[in-house]
């Protein structure tokens, strides 16, 4: 967890609108934009130096069970979660739960831009979704 | 705001509870405390890498005017804020009122960690508080 803070999430409703916000904020643009199908989100990522923005959003508004519209629908848009690049993220995830942390899920799972994820409950951290996230071309 | 992620910024109540939360999950230690008297707050800060995490919890929990208890019984504890470092706070705090956004002050203010601050109006990022951070010493 020593690494970086590999992005941040936003949970945005529409996408293109944000896009727009970050690009102008950011002083930069949208590099990449992908749709995770397994979560039903679409994302677009930005650049600030070593870190990334990740614009979060559903990939239908209409939809109440929607990781991100059940987000925005309690706390509103904006932040969503912190993503810490880790190298080997299964030593990471045993050691977090070694330590008490609950994982979100048992195995590492496929995120976006071609990444191993897991969550950390926000339970565990003081009302944080914790993300670990390790490159694929790295799996030893 | 093309240099990096300063800190991220999290609202939470037991301060020293959380410190031993974050500790654990970026497995360091915290390496500063500073309370920010002008707003009423306590902060913790980590390292992760080139990145900040910086923990702010309310200096008095019965405040019901203090600016993290007010998110805190909003929003609960959680990611509160992002800070990008930036080399000219004022030419970047021009850029972005030129360019529609909102900032919640018309000077840089003192912040904590020996920085110049300035706060985007969430409403203008999304529902994301955005902080500008110049350190002091690169003051031309």
């Amino acid at each position: 967890m020593q690494q970086k803070v590999e992005h941040i999430g936003i949970a945005v409703k529409d996408l293109k609108a944000s896009e727009a916000i970050y690009e102008a904020l950011l002083n930069t643009t949208v590099y990449k934009r992908e749709t995770v199908e397994s979560q039903g989100v679409v994302t677009s990522f930005l650049r600030s130096g070593p870190n990334k923005i990740e614009l979060v959003a559903s990939e239908d508004s209409r939809d109440v069970n929607n990781v991100i519209n059940k987000y925005i629908s309690k706390k509103g848009e904006g932040l969503h979660h912190i993503a810490f690049a880790v190298t080997d993220i299964k030593a990471e995830m045993l050691r977090l739960q070694n330590a008490g942390f609950t994982l979100l899920s048992q195995e590492p799972l496929d995120g976006a831009d071609n990444k191993l994820i897991c969550f950390v409950h926000p339970k565990s951290a003081s009302g944080c979704l914790i993300e670990l996230v390790q490159d694929r071309d790295i799996i030893s």
